[in-house]
């Protein structure tokens, strides 16, 4: 195993955190925050380890698929460490566990608090907690790539292991264009959310804080009542921007080479806007009546299932109170989640279609035994490879799930909160139902439960083989045992 | 598709139920029971309805996958629909809805009920409901494989679609023999625990109920507190009962052919004794506590986790009212289920043995990749076809169940009761928690509601793919349009 690439890859990593924590640091200064100087602390911290871990190059520059993975989990679990001792340190959040769960619910673009009152924050800190979702949403690898200079084929290996979706999302051959193409479409549409806010009147520090949430699909809100207090304009806004962060990236990379008609032909986005409009429907129909006026009810049925189906977990009202069937369809587009190739969460609805297509089409072997079908998305058949990767995938989450379930039941808290706490983290989702829900926070689980939902909500970041790969006695032995014998080779 | 040996089925399936509503009779002659009247009834419909439908033999007796699975669904409905018509017809279930939905749970061993006092019904119909247990436990083609003369090599298309796991459990290569040992073991058995049971000073007739509750992992109990109210010495014959009747029937066989080794050693049989062992071990130290004496404690975890992965339904306590511990622990055992080839539901352990394999293989992939690893299973490797249709399986089932739960939802009942109310159906089990835990009913649903969770049960039982088939088109084109031209075959 090539141990040293590793080594660097973590270097350039906190490298690049030094630089997104000066960001922090300038809202301090512009605040007059004494807050900041924890920030700026913290980044000379990771600048001297950066520098360190890269001082020298590694031997070379090829990596494998365990080498990718075990990079990217790793990076992730330090940019979590690290981006959490400011929160410690400044004494903002006196628990280092509490401190570590909302960096990494942050970094993951998942939203879920344990903070009870967040508008007691300092500036500096809501800039960060609310940045690191900005961070994660692309993913700091992505950015790696497109940056520093690696070996060409084995590139893929970071990206596939960071990239959400069944398959790995390139949009032209070379791997540095398309990290850099995805950092440029991520960044434009992020523009042209804080113009439209900007334009609502919406001051440029909330301004930014909502965009970055909204962007990474994270969900970190900057008052206690996430967006209920803003504008229904600003809440439109942020509705429609979460939906379209939930879509493919390839379809603004096929817009942007003016290849409308293929743009507009893609399987998953359609199916994603279906499920949009029918869930939509769905709870409009049944909350209307509690709610006033249609207008209203519709906002919150659309901003609800945006942000849910998104994964990004801002709400505008508290859903937790409405009927069961507009909580459970909501419970259900929590799970199908985003498009693949974009910086929402959950299972993805192109995963979603396969499974559905491989159950058709195992319906059509009872009938006609002998015709071989292929499973087809946008016309050509989907590879065997990536069917059944599907299908363990579906099955590791699961039972991921499940066990999150069993371990997090033993704060004796009910099976909702603890259902949909598990489900809320793994999807990366923020808010929950019950205990775990809109209005409430997770400040309230165990230090031994947190620690779950940490770990759940990397894993549904990184969609689980990454992650669960660290936890792997083959990888350890490959990262200390091997490393001792220096003739042996890779 | 030959249409004429589906009818021929279904007509020999009619000759059947009418022979077992004899039994019924029986008992209503014994107590003098006048409500006996309707069960003859009832049979002689059927009867003469078994007679008009096999009065012509099938023009061949080939069958294929998908004759077989549609006679297995449409058997089994009919036997429910003619199975309900005594309970309605005395007007002892006076809503058809709801007689039917309490025989589907008998035929299908889930042990659901709609009754909220279970000790008002006549004796003749608390033995018929708890008999429809016996029966679909082992599953009345079985049965029919067992006697009536089919040609060779199709007639395990019938065997495959009633017969529970991922393989079909042929245990000698003659299905009739095979289904007549099957059925040998499962009499034996029965009348062992008959024995035990009146050694423990038990009635006769309520030996019997609760046995063929046990034998066919059903649940039904005759007193309103399941079996809470019987001494110590029966529960844990129950019991244990219980957990030999979730084995996998291929150990009784190797055992009848002394060939202990081999029996000895199946290693889905293992894993379920060890999470039986774990489970019990979990929620003894969680309830200890609050139960006063140890054995007291034990006998219960031991009864609650063996009633759950059996999905048998039976219970000695209201464990709704148990930390959240060990209802998560419950509730993971009731997914997982007894051992395929056994009575019992859910998805089976060595379908999870199968899935957790796969995971295990995809986290090795990545850090050897050219490694191409065989899944096995004691020892063999397992084919792909079973792995793949494992895991669809798997999807099937969840997305079935979360349809449910979200069609279940229309009836404004909390998150836990309808998670564990389509929980229970759909893995046969009977009782869920909260409003449709075991100090419940499921009489407070809506018709909609009953009606999917009649299809949850049939579901469960048939192993999901048989009832789906009957909701494909295709069937129907096959079974109606293609019957109108007779110059074409099959």
């Amino acid at each position: 195993m090539n141990n040293s690439i590793i080594r660097y890859i973590l270097g350039c990593v906190l490298k690049i955190e030094t630089i997104l924590l000066l960001f922090p640091c300038l809202v301090a200064i512009i605040y007059k925050e004494d807050k900041g100087i924890y920030y700026f602390i913290t980044a000379c911290i990771c600048l001297v380890l950066g520098i360190l871990l890269t001082l020298k190059k590694p031997e070379s520059l090829v990596f494998y698929l365990k080498e990718g993975s075990a990079a990217t989990a790793l990076s992730w679990i330090i940019m979590s460490l690290f981006g959490a001792l400011p929160f410690w340190l400044s004494g903002e959040i006196p628990s280092f566990t509490d401190a570590l769960f909302e960096t990494v619910s942050g970094f993951t673009t998942t939203g879920a608090s344990i903070l009870s009152d967040v508008e007691a924050l300092s500036h500096c800190s809501l800039f960060w907690r609310s940045f690191t979702h900005w961070i994660g949403g692309m993913g700091v690898l992505v950015f790696l790539l497109a940056v520093i200079p690696l070996s060409g084929g084995s590139q893929i290996n970071l990206m596939r292991a960071e990239s959400p979706g069944p398959s790995v999302g390139k949009l032209v051959p070379k791997i540095k264009t398309t990290a850099r193409l995805l950092y440029i479409i991520y960044f434009g549409m992020t523009i042209l959310q804080i113009i439209f806010m900007l334009a609502g009147g919406l001051e440029l520090f909330d301004t930014l804080a909502i965009t970055f949430g909204t962007a990474g699909t994270g969900g970190f809100g900057i008052k206690n009542d996430s967006i209920g207090g803003y504008s229904p304009y600003i809440q439109w806004v942020v509705a429609i921007f979460m939906v379209l962060f939930g879509v493919n990236f390839n379809m603004y990379y096929l817009f942007l080479y003016r290849k409308w008609r293929k743009a507009l032909s893609i399987e998953e986005v359609h199916t994603y806007f279906i499920l949009i409009i029918i869930s939509v429907t769905v709870i409009f129909i049944n909350i209307a009546k509690t709610i006033g006026s249609a207008s209203d009810a519709l906002r919150h049925a659309f901003f609800q299932v945006s942000t849910l189906i998104t994964s990004t977990g801002f709400s505008t009202t508290d859903y937790d109170l409405w009927p069961q069937t507009s909580k459970t369809v909501l419970i259900v587009v929590m799970f199908i989640g985003a498009c693949a190739g974009s910086t929402g969460g959950g299972i993805k609805v192109s995963r979603v279609i396969i499974l559905v297509k491989s159950i058709k089409k195992e319906m059509a072997s009872y009938i006609h035994p002998k015709c071989i079908q292929k499973i087809k998305m946008d016309g050509k058949p989907v590879e065997h490879e990536i069917v059944r990767a599907t299908n363990v995938y579906f099955v590791a989450f699961t039972i991921i799930f499940f066990l999150s379930v069993l371990a997090v039941s033993i704060d004796n808290k009910d099976f909702t909160t603890n259902f949909t706490a598990v489900l809320a983290t793994i999807n990366n989702m923020g808010p929950g139902l019950a205990e775990a829900g809109p209005a409430q926070n997770f400040g309230s689980f165990s230090i031994f439960s947190k620690i779950v939902l940490m770990f759940d909500m990397l894993a549904g970041r990184l969609e689980l083989f990454p992650l669960l790969i660290l936890f792997h006695p083959g990888i350890w032995k490959e990262l200390f045992i091997k490393k001792r014998k220096p003739g042996q080779k890779k």
